[in-house]
């Protein structure tokens, strides 16, 4: 169900490294199937990309962003352990500095999603 | 109202149809009016979106993403009408297969919206 | 916190002047603090951006779409002060048509934001 978009100026290869790593980090925190990834590798040009260097001490150098549109519902401890899995993941991979992971959720409602065939599939009838 | 952004490695203008489809869908099954068209057609290379080959049994072979943004308070089988709409559109207008066709809603409010000029238009004063 | 996207086909240095543009309406008009900016420049093709030319009146020419995700509260009032702070700002810094700026807010939730080492910095304990 997450739909992910991750933008950034990194290299294609690294993108989709830091792709698994979201992935990875949304199997584990959050628990939805390993067989539903759904992702868009936004790159663009590294003057596309914005981030304060210092906004709340924290000491970012390239931008990193990582957008997750999921149904509403988790709770706070899970969205944590979802950041902390997102960072280290990204680091471990793809050797993205973990001030540089910026994390922002956009939470809908079962009925707003079709995977495909025109079909609400998460939605009862 | 709707703010539509299409995502895919699909050629410019197979992504132009494929808009028109939306559209269309977006007028027959939810009612806006037929001038009400905000759209960006977000091309990407073919290796920048991801979705799982086979997720809820769907058999995905070149993704597309339609995310819409409207305001909320559309009853699911509005949403149920749109999502059979777009997919059917998708393939008749610009041969998408309805199963690469991923939708996903984003939901706000009245006050969210200014359509030029600086004024909410939507927003009674 | 927030999160722009700013979409359009302008030259790159435009759009930064227009992301300076947004910055200063968010921190005049919604009180964010100046250096809690975060923003992604997204130049498309011409063609990729579609905007009626002339729905509820707005004679609209090149479409330029700013998306603003923010924490959820901020009163219509301030919502309004925005919308015309940043079409203004637009206009005065990047010569932008006030009439060629759609804006959308996307709102979200105290939870929802990480900025970096994989800590949800605006949710307490």
């Amino acid at each position: 169900m997450p739909l992910v978009r991750i933008t950034g100026s990194h290299e294609p290869a690294t993108l989709r490294l830091i792709g698994d790593a979201v992935h990875d980090a949304l199997v584990a925190a959050v628990g939805i199937p390993p067989d539903d990834r759904f992702q868009i590798l936004d790159r663009v040009p590294e003057d596309a990309t914005v981030a304060d260097r210092n906004f709340l001490d924290v000491a970012r150098e390239r931008p990193l962003f990582v957008e997750i549109t999921l149904r509403a519902g988790r709770s706070v401890g899970v969205k944590r352990a979802l950041y902390r899995a997102v960072a280290d993941g990204a680091h471990a991979r793809a050797g993205v500095r973990p001030e540089d992971v910026t994390i922002v959720l956009h939470e809908n409602s079962t009925a707003d999603w079709s995977f495909g065939n025109g079909v609400a599939q998460y939605q009862p009838e």
